[in-house]
């Protein structure tokens, strides 16, 4: 080794030594006779003394160190004058008695620090320099932690870790595939797998009984802001199971993660209902860390609305509430700035109407049409009482719950209910199996095709699909889905007719997935698993918004990787070979 | 859980408990008045009693269960009458009360067995089937293990886990990429990685000093038997360190693999150089669990065939020998045989000389040239003496030196010097930094482009780059390469150079790699590591000689999954979609 010790790992106790450190130079500070740097690893940060009195060529030479050099420096571990009791190193330091240059930098293009001075298109194509700044790299740590912490839960239920094939086969459910042209079969064509769904119920069939993977997965799609063409999954699949024990191994993995990765007790994992999240949260990922539950205001049952000769209301599919309390004294300025939030083209309402509760009464914007007696059932239908606020949309069904779903999390934004620290974790269960596309004009899978419906509802397949509820679950925090499974057909004739419903032929079915369900006539048992988006649940562990600072070498919203230049033009020779050929975009 | 115990766990201490197991039938036997049926999982075998005097319903349904059935069975664990010593499960079984069948089974198309009727093809097409035999299931187990243990020894040493891009930029050095359309950058492409060399490089750039990963890797070669287009290695890689700290980190690794997997104690690795490995064994990667070194008999410095007026010997570029140890008494046909093993195509010599010292003298089969004095000599040179048998064989230096490896290899077998369960490990060192392609007319790098040379020999870059040693190193367990690896070039001119060498245009090593010298330019620290082949090394551990089924879904030798049949064709509009077009192949 070219050190002896890393910077991270001498204190008081060391004085005395004689040690080398290698790493970069954060930074340097000449006062007057001395100068100081303070040097870096991945471990920490020691300081570095070099004295002008005692070896004034070797204190030269320090001071020609620029950021970012690599250098290595013996010395003797002395007791600070003026200690940062902040750091773990801070009580000591180097004094350098011989200083070696392993390398030189150019300044780099941003700071290496916390709070860095370079953009995202600059930290993205000089990433390994974005990598150097405490921030992402511990970032990555937390990641690899959260890896070790989640196979040590796993192999403790004797769960085997397989790892399934990169090249597998194209099909057309599901989002697009990235395919691969195969040399060896010209006009063939591999696809990366979106998910390794097919293996792992193979490997049930095949007696694994307990399966998981840390594993890549593909997806060809148009990125979104926090999407990437590769992801990882934490993937598993049990066999001789039922639902409740699938929730229940995976709550224990998630509260395990937390109590060992952040040390925080995860008392109870409550279940939700998909039709009560869409109910009383507008949708099937609800934020539980607050309450502020929509109000259906002209439900079928409770009509509060009604009768007032209020056109948006009578004609509104939904009118719907939400009650923020103690906000009677929002301002006519936080009104209307509201007001502007829920007209934005993402949110896409028309406007807000209010009804406050406060020491003078009642009051909303609908006083024309609304007694304050008429309003208070509003109030009291959402449990509202003097001194809260009522915010109401009225419109379209489907738009208007999704457009109060944002209202009531920008509202727990504005009131701090959503405290990234405070972790509330919830199943959502009983989803829809089909859901109908305008596009397609045909069922779709909600979760995939090879999700059961619940036995009690499977006489429904025929007559009502829409209605058939499936036996699959959502693993959701803080209003992120962070993961999703389902209990799975593993009967031939089942799979076979929920193929057709979607729109399969038989001959289609059987080329694209026979070999599935001929292996579910060589004895599959029952089976289920569930699949956690790995990226995310780091990001959650990070208390950040975005996954992409918990990836390595992420790529941007082109799925460029802009420091490696990727994807880049292939040699006529490579087309040659793969029998391709490139066609001009008009 | 639909059981309460999985069919691996019950014994004499469990009797009189009621219990439910899940599993499949491997076999029922019919007994009179019993049935007895063995019920297995991943787990074990438990045996399943059905009486036909006390419940003759239940016991008629059990004899038509079929090989490979699902059932759930509950009962009462009682002792058994004639018990199998050899399970843990032996000493009972379970007096079925309750009898549930999960799902029916076809007949298997091969039967499920340790040693199975199927052959390959039938055997991959219908690989969840193959993957129920213990055989195979076992290679998984250990492979899970591996990993395990890898992990396990890795992060104590303070090595971090990072997701490497699988979606990378295509590269003309080395072996052929695969390569994905991207459909978001018409006409671009992204490569599959063949190892995360440059990214592992640049983490080392970013200060993650202590890196590993267990990776899949690609690479679009024309399959060899054992080689598969996906595979994975556990790829890592070191910062401050010399070639020395290492070769230490990571023979320990093996060491406690070695321990911990298979409680063998490894009690040293010996070192040898890339020329001793060459001359001494006639290739770079030794099996030393036996000596019978290779004796040159004509080398510069000691001829000891020349002047005799053989012209066989005398025209040779190389005359080298074996001694096999107490063979002098092999027959006739034997001789015959080892003559008719090195004409074979894939050996290619024209014939074999012998020489043999027994107690009525030295006796060669080429008496008519060289007396006994001359051919003792030769045992001499070997270390043989009376009882021995030497081989010898003649011709163009490389080729002959070649074929004497394969002969020692063979030898080596027929003597049963090779035993699957001795385990030897060496390093070779000082691999030389290039290879002249004749092919190409120009240099390779034997290992890759950015394996540094000898700082001591990188004086003969420009005059004599043939002689330049490398800082390279491979692992070879028992005449099997596992594992290898350089330190790296941290310099940007020396990359350059070595570019330059290896034929690249300054635009060319620019386009394709500069991102990587760019990054030596900001201050990267010196750096190496090494790579070792996850399949290999789980097959050498499983005492296999195949890859293959230490792989759960592997492709046969066109990259073909029979499977799931892939590649496969894909549809027009996904080719229109990536702006790609198949060339009819003529």
């Amino acid at each position: 080794m070219l050190r002896t010790h890393t910077c991270g790992e001498l204190n008081i106790a060391n004085v005395g030594q004689t040690v080398t450190l290698c790493g970069w130079v954060q930074r340097s500070r000449d006062m007057g006779g001395m100068t100081f740097i303070d040097l870096r690893d991945r471990y920490g940060i020691t300081q570095l003394a070099f004295n002008m009195q005692t070896n004034a060529a070797l204190c030269e030479e320090a001071r020609k160190l620029g950021r970012e050099f690599v250098i290595a420096a013996t010395g003797k571990v002395a007791e600070r004058e003026s200690k940062n009791l902040k750091i773990s190193t801070g009580e000591i330091e180097i004094i350098v008695e011989k200083l070696e240059i392993l390398n030189a930098a150019k300044t780099p293009p941003f700071t290496i620090e916390d709070e860095t001075d370079g953009g995202d298109e600059l930290r993205m194509k000089y990433r390994y320099l974005d990598l150097r700044r405490n921030a992402v790299r511990k970032n990555l740590e937390l990641r690899h932690r959260m890896a070790i912490e989640t196979r040590n839960y796993l192999d403790k239920q004797n769960f085997i870790e397989v790892e399934t094939p990169v090249l597998i086969k194209s099909t057309p459910e599901g989002a697009r595939d990235f395919v691969v042209p195969s040399r060896m079969n010209p006009g063939e064509f591999y696809a990366l797998p979106q998910s390794p769904q097919t293996f792992k119920q193979l490997l049930m069939v095949s007696g694994f009984d307990r399966y998981y993977q840390i594993v890549k997965c593909f997806r060809d799609e148009d990125l979104r802001a926090d999407r990437q063409p590769e992801f990882t999954q934490i993937d598993c699949e049990m066999s001789f199971i039922t639902q409740e024990d699938i929730l229940q191994t995976f709550e224990g993995l998630v509260k395990y993660l937390f109590k060992t990765v952040k040390n925080i007790d995860i008392s109870e994992v409550p279940r939700m209902s998909y039709a009560d999240a869409m109910k009383y949260y507008g949708n099937d990922k609800p934020d539980i860390r607050f309450e502020m539950k929509l109000v259906e205001l002209n439900n079928s049952k409770n009509n509060l609305t009604a009768g007032k000769n209020f056109k948006l209301f009578d004609e509104a599919g939904l009118v719907v509430a939400i009650c923020a309390k103690a906000c009677a004294e929002y301002t006519r300025k936080q009104i209307d700035e509201l007001t502007e939030w829920v007209k934005r083209p993402q949110i896409g309402m028309s406007g807000l109407v209010w009804a406050r509760w406060n020491a003078e009464g009642i009051k909303s914007s609908v006083d024309k049409f609304y007694s304050q007696e008429d309003v208070k059932k509003w109030f009291e239908a959402a449990g509202g009482k003097e001194g809260d606020l009522m915010l109401i949309l009225a419109g379209e069904e489907n738009k208007t719950r999704k457009a109060m779903s944002e209202l009531r999390l920008e509202m727990g934004n504005r009131l701090s209910l959503r405290n990234p620290n405070d972790y509330k974790v919830l199943w959502v269960l009983d989803f829809p199996l089909l859901e109908w596309s305008e596009e397609n004009n045909r069922w779709h899978a909600m979760h995939h095709p090879f999700t059961s419906p619940k036995p009690e509802d499977v006489y429904l397949l025929d007559t009502n699909p829409g209605a058939v509820r499936a036996n699959a679950y959502d693993m959701v925090i803080n209003g992120v889905e962070v993961g999703g499974g389902s209990i799975r057909i593993f009967n031939k004739h089942l799979q076979k007719k929920m193929f057709s419903i979607l729109g399969f032929t038989d001959e289609d079915a059987q080329a694209q997935f026979g070999f599935l369900m001929n292996a579910f006539e060589y004895g599959a048992p029952p089976h289920g698993g569930i699949a956690f988006g790995f990226d995310r649940l780091c990001s959650l562990f990070g208390g950040a918004e975005s996954i992409r600072d918990f990836i390595a070498f992420p790529k941007n919203n082109s799925g460029r990787d802009l420091m490696i230049d990727a994807p880049s033009p292939i040699s006529k020779e490579q087309l040659v070979e793969l029998y391709i050929d490139i066609v001009k975009k008009d």
